[in-house]
C-alpha cells in the first residue's frame, strides 16, 4: 500500500507530508466518484482491454489494413461497449456539447436528428439551448436508455423523441431543420459516409444543415496531433475507419448537394465542427 | 501503412514531406539494427508481456503485497528472461558502466567480483579502465554466456572469469578487493539484503569496497521520480522486492561491518552509486 500511494504521490494523484497521503486537488475534482467533475469512467472506457488488445498485434493490423477484433469491430449492431461509453464518455462531453449548442441551435421552431445519439448530451444541449427545439435521438436500442436517462435528468424528456435501430437501415423520418453527426463518420470508409451523407440529405428540408463533430487532421495528416493521430484509433477498432481531412468533408458533402461546409474550431473539443447546408 | 507512418510521425519517429517518409533522427540513431546505438531490444524488454501482465492485476498485488506471478516471480532461478535482460539491456548500460568504472576501478591490481552480472558490462568497464584488475562474473549459467561473449568483445576475456550459480547459495571465493552488486537489492527484502551483505563482507579483503547501483530515492520515497517509481515495478514483479533510500543501505551495511558508505550521483543512469568501505 506504501508503494502504491508512493506511486500515486509522484503521479500527482496524491500529495505526501511525512507518512500521510492525501488527495490531490485534480483527483478530488475528476476521480472522486461524489464529484460533479467525476470522468474515472471515461478512464475506464478508454482502458477498456476490448479497445487496447487489437494494439498489442499492430503488425498483423497493418498488414491487414483493419482490425483484428471479429466481424465489424467495435461497430458491430448493439456492440456492449457503446453502452459503456454513453455512460463513461458523457462527463467529457457536457462543455463540448454546450459549445455546439452555442453555435448551430438558434432560436425558434427547429427539427433535430441526432445520429448515433450515444449519451444524447450534443442533441440534449441543443434542446437546453433553443426551447422551440425537438430532438430524435437515433442509437441501437441498449444505448439509447442512457440518452433517454440523460434527457430526463435534464429537463428536456419532453422534446427528446427515441428512435431506436442502424443509422444505416432505420427510416429517418423528418424533414429536419439539422442533422447532428457527432463522433460518428470516422468508423466507416468514404463509400460509406456518402452513403449516409446522401440519406441524410433526403431527411433535410431545403436549406437545412448537417452538424458533423470529428477529428479532422489537416491536409498533412500528421497535424494537428490529437486530430491526426486519432486515425490509428480507428485503424485498430474498425474494419475501415479513419481521420478525414476538412478537404475529404467537402467533398463527400457536395457530391449529396451541399453547398457549403464550413469548420468551427472548438475550444472545449479536440473536434473540429462542420456545418454543411444543403441547397 | 498510411496510417502507421502518419503516426510514427506524430510521435517524432518519422518525418514526413509531401506523402514521402524519412527516418527520423532518433529514430536512425537507436532503432536501426545497424547503429551502434541500437537499442531497440531494450523496447521490447521493458514492454515484454510478462513483466506488463501483472500490472493489469494491480488491486490483486496492492492486496497480498507480492507480484502475481508463481513462485519467486522474476528472481525464480535460471528465469528466462533475465537472457533477454541481458541482451537487451546491455547497451543502455554501456555508458552509466564506464562512467562507475572511472569512479571506482582506481589501478594497481583488483580482485573483482561482479554479483549478478547479466550482460557483465559493469565488472567489464572496470577490466578495462584497469588493465591490472581480475573480474570474476556471478550469474546464472544462462545469463553468464552473455557477459563471456561481451567480456570476449571488448577484449578482457583474459581476465574475465565465470562464476555460474545462484548468488545466495554459491561459494564466493576471494579474497576480493571489490564486489560489485548492480541493480541487485532492489529485487528482495531487508533480511536478504542483509544476508548477502554479511557474506559479500566475508569474501572481501580488510579494506575492501562493496560498490551498489541501483535506484535509490530520497528519504520521502517519492523523489526523485524515477529512482522512487522504482518501487512500483518491484512490487509488481517481485515477492519482496522495493527501492531502498540511502539510510537504509547504510544502515544494511553498517551491521554487516562496514565502516562507510558514501553515496555517487550519475550522470548517465538514474541510478544511485554506493560506495561501502569494510573495516
Amino acid at each position: 500500500m506504501r508503494i502504491l500511494c508512493d506511486f500515486l504521490t509522484i503521479m500527482g494523484l496524491l500529495t505526501k507530508a511525512g507518512s500521510e497521503y492525501s488527495l490531490g486537488l485534480e483527483a478530488s475534482l475528476f476521480l472522486d466518484r461524489n464529484s460533479q467533475a467525476y470522468f474515472g469512467g471515461a478512464a475506464r472506457f478508454i482502458l477498456d482491454p476490448q479497445l487496447i488488445n487489437p494494439f498489442w498485434d499492430l503488425a498483423q493490423i497493418v498488414r491487414t489494413g483493419r482490425t483484428t477484433m471479429s466481424d465489424q469491430g467495435t461497430v458491430s449492431y448493439d456492440h456492449p461497449i457503446w453502452v459503456e461509453f454513453a455512460e463513461a464518455m458523457a462527463p467529457m462531453q457536457f462543455l463540448p456539447a454546450n459549445e455546439i449548442a452555442k453555435i448551430v441551435a438558434g432560436d425558434g421552431e427547429m427539427n433535430v436528428l441526432d445520429i448515433a445519439a450515444g449519451h444524447g448530451l450534443f442533441g440534449i444541449a441543443i434542446a437546453q439551448q433553443n426551447p422551440m427545439a425537438r430532438v430524435t435521438a437515433l442509437d441501437w436500442p441498449n444505448v439509447l436508455a442512457v440518452a433517454a436517462a440523460n434527457a430526463n435528468k435534464m429537463g428536456v424528456a419532453d422534446r427528446h423523441t427515441l428512435l431506436p435501430g442502424d443509422a444505416f437501415q432505420v427510416e429517418f423520418g423528418g424533414p429536419y431543420d439539422m442533422v447532428l453527426v457527432t463522433n460518428f463518420f470516422h468508423h466507416f470508409d468514404v463509400p460509406t459516409c456518402e452513403g449516409l451523407i446522401g440519406k441524410v440529405s433526403a431527411a433535410l428540408k431545403p436549406g437545412g444543415r448537417c452538424v458533423t463533430l470529428d477529428f479532422v487532421p489537416n491536409d498533412d495528416r500528421v497535424s494537428p496531433p490529437p486530430a491526426a493521430a486519432f486515425a490509428m484509433q480507428m485503424l485498430g477498432s474498425t474494419p475501415y475507419g479513419d481521420a478525414y481531412t476538412l478537404a475529404e468533408y467537402k467533398g463527400m458533402f457536395e457530391k449529396a448537394g451541399f453547398v457549403t461546409s464550413e469548420a468551427h474550431t472548438l475550444q472545449k473539443s479536440p473536434g473540429t465542427l462542420i456545418v454543411s447546408t444543403k441547397a
